[in-house]
């Protein structure tokens, strides 16, 4: 947690109330602050900025001396289509899409989804991963969230309003290196759209109806990398 | 797991055998895989192919018509010197940069690593997440992984042998960032040696001492990442 993000009721003229559990502990357990010290806060959805400890609870800290005067950084210009991987590893990922920045993130079925993944618990709680992502990277703005839980009519219907002439598919057998399709379209920039498979990746089928629509198919590399570390990898070339 | 790997002496003529009860519960349950059926595999150490299942018994996989004609990719000409991270996300890091295909790895005490991280017994299954990480990545080559419980005296003695004029510390507060650094020094290359502290990063003492030894202090912009999220996306600038 490297800030701490309070809604917008918590705040008050030039005060603050911190009374969500799970951050009082940080605030209390983690960072070891006492009263008088200055916390790194921002308000979900505004600006990020500071405020100092005026009073301690055991379920409570109020904050006095606010002052939210930084812009979050800017989004990222992607939005990324996620086959729903394992309950597991999306806490994970959601977490780390928000920490990077990802504006939009579509999470859809795919054939290696299984379906038990759809009844997950994990699903109802996307709000709090992002809010973790976001104390995480300093940002306030949450990525919007869609959930598609069917593969081809979303990409016959929805994707295809979604897809630009800059979209690629992580594919490891895809005929062009991610190094190779920037240089190709290094006049247009990073793509806007990004497709990453679950573990096991796509099938065949997904690829082509993917590539119908426009999306072009690159790989990596010949190493295989696990979802979470091939969604930071390729996503990585947005901050660096 | 995209290949299994076997050590040498499960080979024999161009037969194996593949008796690592995780192996042989991944090719019965995993993979369903039946006699007959071809896998993919590789020799630890040496060259990847593939086999055909000659017989399946509960604890034990009898393979036939071994073939290992693929050289494994090659290792990335980089040292990665990482603060000892908490046991529970050691075991993906070390994972994850084996299936990146770093070629050396050094866990290093910090001021921001617990004591007790020291005394995990994670520290004792090094070599079986090295494995998760090469069967992740499709790789034969373990890294070469040094424990180093002193920071200062590793620094001043070791790393220093280490530091090429192309060695970088990751950190948040650094002037420069890693693409500002990598126009500079476009003519040498990507760096040799890259350091990545634990979570909350390094202290200045730590910065300063790396720093003296050579390292150039770079970060990836405003937003700050898990360990394990920083690790990738640094790193996949050796893939991209």
């Amino acid at each position: 947690m490297n800030c701490i993000l309070l809604p917008v009721e918590n705040f008050s003229a030039n005060t603050a109330k911190i009374n969500d559990l799970v951050q009082v502990d940080h605030v209390n357990n983690i960072l070891d602050a006492k009263v008088g010290d200055t916390l790194k806060i921002g308000q979900l959805g505004g600006n990020l900025g500071t405020a100092v400890i005026e009073g301690i609870a055991s379920d409570s800290i109020e904050l006095r001396d606010v002052q939210l005067t930084i812009t979050p950084p800017a989004k990222l210009d992607l939005t990324v289509v996620l086959a729903l991987p394992r309950p597991k590893v999306l806490r994970r990922l959601i977490m780390d899409m928000t920490a990077l920045g990802v504006r939009n993130i579509v999470l859809i079925n795919s054939y290696r989804t299984q379906k038990s993944y759809w009844q997950s618990p994990m699903l109802a709680r996307l709000d709090e991963f992002v809010l973790e992502g976001l104390q995480q990277g300093v940002d306030t703005i949450a990525p919007r969230i869609m959930l598609q839980k069917r593969f081809k009519p979303f990409v016959e219907d929805t994707f295809a309003s979604l897809v630009t002439n800059r979209s690629i598919v992580a594919h490891p057998y895809g005929q062009q290196s991610f190094s190779e399709y920037r240089k190709i379209h290094s006049s247009v920039g990073l793509p806007s759209l990004v497709c990453i498979g679950a573990e096991g990746g796509w099938i065949d089928y997904e690829i082509a109806l993917l590539a119908e629509q426009g999306c072009t198919p690159v790989h990596i590399g010949p190493r295989i990398l696990r979802t979470e570390a091939a969604v930071n990898v390729i996503l990585g070339q947005w901050l660096l």
